[in-house]
């Protein structure tokens, strides 16, 4: 009981990173191993209304580890969206529903499967060592199922993901689309934010034929009101985009009533864009119906709207 | 039911890599999912007295596959061990007990453990599905667990190995100990075989800043008898130094019923071997006691043995 176990996701943490994190930890203690939970960055505010709601502290932000730390890695696999360090720590554990892009010199307990939440991996894993789910920790849980899914929308999502989702709202003794509506609105809040925050709050990188892709995506459940904004987002795009040397960036508003997305598209490649969802941009925009998942949707289509501009 | 799904272990087939790709594509045929086994070479004698007692058939020979085939890799996540044609295969899931060392575009159903043989997960799998493993799976599953973990002495077998084992021997209604003594037996014939074949049954390459190792193992269940073509051996590793420029090569005869293994050690950087472990060869040998794995034990001791001379 003397090597405690560091539990994190991701860095810029989503709330499935933070809730998986804090019930692997739990679980480990529940089965007499000592293990805390950490978080890569900054809290988001959806995440702090599902600590909020189920009386949860938030981890402690954990900025790198020393050479043989005991780790579990969860909601992430990649050594390139983790912690500091994490090349010479001690791997006990991986637990993630993304891509596999890992390497380990000894062999280590990995669990991934395609699902649309890490935490509804954790759900059977409690159910296997049959550790009792607190109502606090099905919350958690819940928010996290609720969030990577977009309360089951996204085509990320699978049956094990909503009928996990069901069984947690029943622990947790709340209703699951009332409060799940409230969580996924509380992580729309932007009237904070400066338009170059907005663009940061989820942007992620791509390089693909050596054009450098962003897409950047937020959530809203007013999406008029964001457009309000977008003079200044653009400006805020324009100089990222000038700073970072950008192809093509993409700035997703996913409706989270309507299950759509509207995007402001800028750079000298907007073409790839374009031809990756047969439309045209008018004023650098458009709405893609239907389209909420950035890494089962969006990216796919750009990296493909790449290739068949090379094969021309 | 028109896709079939190939599953596969690793080139070099040992008999965890049949038993475990047979039984794979067993559970999934049972669960309504068609699926084959294949192999990605020769059987060995050892697999080979397997297949005969439990009156299986040896999967069909593998060389290549095309694109988008889909594929579930057993006892094996390493492109470089796997088939033609693999980067670009559709991978459905992987069950493994080696280190991971895996890229996927996609999400992935993977279950990797650090246990001492596949099948032991494939065993889980079967419980978890509710799948009956009929007496002639659970022969060839107990014969991967028995080879892997020589009889429960490799010090990478675990207690799950030798409980998921006894389990096993009940439902193949056989003796453990009595068939896994005559299955390690039956590994262990090379009377028929040339000192070139000899050193190249079971042999692997490792680089390591800039040294190229090659560790060569065989079993024996009469390590004298082996001894006694020494010279021929000898004569047939240094021929093998010179061709693949190898600076250090370590062949290991592993004693299956006492679990130590006396080696041959040759090429200019002898002294690696020597510091690794604290002793000195006489006449190119030594006995190594209690020394069966190439993964757990001398792999790392050479690595740490080379790290060692550097720092100096």
């Amino acid at each position: 009981m003397t090597d405690k176990t560091y539990v994190f996701g991701h860095t810029n943490p989503d709330t499935d990173s933070i809730a998986s994190a804090i019930s692997m930890a739990n679980l480990q203690t529940q089965t007499g191993r000592y293990a805390e939970s950490y978080r890569l960055g900054n809290i988001n505010k959806e995440t702090k209304y599902a600590l909020d709601t189920f009386n949860m502290q938030e981890p402690e932000l954990l900025s790198k580890i020393e050479d043989h730390t005991n780790v579990i890695m969860v909601d992430n696999n990649e050594f390139s969206q983790s912690v500091n360090g994490i090349e010479n720590a001690h791997i006990q554990m991986v637990v993630d529903h993304h891509r596999l892009n890992l390497h380990t010199s000894e062999p280590v307990y990995c669990i991934a499967e395609p699902v649309g939440c890490a935490s509804t991996i954790l759900y059977k894993l409690y159910r296997q060592e049959d550790v009792t789910i607190t109502p606090r920790i099905a919350g958690m849980m819940l928010s996290a199922i609720i969030s990577d899914t977009l309360m089951f929308r996204s085509p990320t999502c699978t049956d094990q993901d909503r009928i996990t989702a069901e069984k947690l709202s029943k622990i947790a003794g709340i209703n699951l689309y009332d409060y799940g509506y409230k969580l996924l609105e509380a992580g729309t809040d932007i009237s904070d934010c400066t338009a170059e925050e907005i663009i940061n709050i989820d942007s992620k990188d791509f390089m693909h034929h050596e054009l450098k892709i962003t897409i950047s995506q937020i959530n809203s459940s007013n999406v008029d009101e964001v457009f309000k904004r977008k003079p200044e987002i653009e400006k805020a795009i324009e100089a990222k985009i000038k700073k970072e040397n950008i192809d093509l960036f993409v700035f997703v508003v996913t409706d989270i009533l309507e299950a759509n997305s509207r995007v402001i598209v800028l750079g000298n490649r907007t073409d790839i864009f374009e031809r990756a969802f047969h439309t045209e941009l008018i004023a650098n925009t458009t709405l893609l119906k239907g389209v909420v998942s950035r890494k089962k949707q969006i990216l796919p289509a750009i990296l493909q709207g790449i290739d068949q501009k090379i094969e021309l």
